[in-house]
């Protein structure tokens, strides 16, 4: 399949305003992928599909669930938002003909990360977070970090993600702490400055 | 050891403002163990003791890891705040001959708390936090929620303490995470109505 069709197939199985994310996500990922030297072709395909399970009904994703016989932990059952990205990575695969084994797993790990992402992983990851229709005042400070250093971003979007999900009282998938810690970790490998949530105007 | 010796040990092993902090934490400690029925002699003596190990010189503490053969993953190697709670354990088992297990377990989880926590536990994890010498604005809040709900108040310690380690850009142990999952997966096993950050006035 190629992106035309993809594009026309997606824009079937979501909303409007979840299209309109997906085309955003995809054209961010893409200036991620020229700003860090990663495969352009590739973060326009994941960043196009990141969220072509998010509008699935509860129904289709139980079903899917079964079909692909996924086993889930007690977080990820109940948060559709967990559930989608690895649904997706399935859905990717048979529905529009994605084979790249990079593609697949960085729609998989697109809402959580996790520890040791590779370039692509840590693209959407971020991409996702910072495309032009987000509009919250943390996500505007991210674009800026985006593009100075990824893992830095990578932190600030997994550490405004947790603070999120507490100041509402949900639970938090042990994988989104793995990215932050091993963002962290990353930075004081490669020896670069970086601060906390404090730095970015937060309390 | 009885408790008087206890005290007088310790007074020795702390600064003055620790020594302090422990009183108010057995204090504390008592209070909420007849609150919840706890056995108000374990929560006093583990309340006394829990930060026996905290003010050990650095290379003392580096000495004791090895006697003990502790073996320590990478973010507890970088946090003495994750180091003293588990040898603490150590130095009140053998420098203040306590054998209970409930105690000593109540002092080694102290600091992140974990998933499936006993009541001695719980209570001193959140003694630790609420004593009357902790000045700041969150802890005037759980205060009142620790006489109200216990889970609810070991929910909003631990999502504090994360909160203030993200702010600063510091690594969070997993096991303080498992904590509040934890406490909510309870709370709402239990019927309890729980509020996330926001409604105790963060953001």
């Amino acid at each position: 399949m190629d992106i035309y069709e993809m594009k026309s197939k997606l824009k079937e199985s979501l909303s409007e305003e979840r299209y309109k994310h997906s085309l955003n996500v995809m054209e961010e990922a893409v200036k991620l992928a020229e700003r860090y030297g990663a495969d352009t072709e590739k973060a326009k395909t994941a960043g196009l599909l990141h969220d072509c399970a998010k509008d699935l009904a509860k129904g289709k994703e139980e079903e899917f669930i079964k079909k692909y016989g996924i086993e889930t932990d007690d977080i990820q059952r109940r948060s559709h938002a967990l559930i989608h990205s690895i649904l997706g990575m399935y859905i990717a695969r048979d529905e529009y003909g994605v084979s790249d084994e990079e593609i697949l797993s960085a729609i998989c790990w697109h809402t959580t990360g996790k520890a040791g992402m590779t370039l692509l992983e840590k693209i959407i990851f971020v991409a996702d977070y910072i495309e032009p229709g987000r509009n919250f005042e943390i996500a505007k400070k991210a674009r800026i970090v985006a593009y100075e250093d990824l893992d830095k971003c990578v932190l600030l979007c997994a550490d405004s993600t947790i603070l999120y999900l507490m100041e509402r009282g949900k639970l938090i998938h042990p994988y989104t702490l793995e990215t932050r810690n091993d963002a962290i970790l990353t930075l004081i490998r490669k020896g670069v400055d970086f601060s906390g949530l404090y730095a970015y105007g937060f309390k």
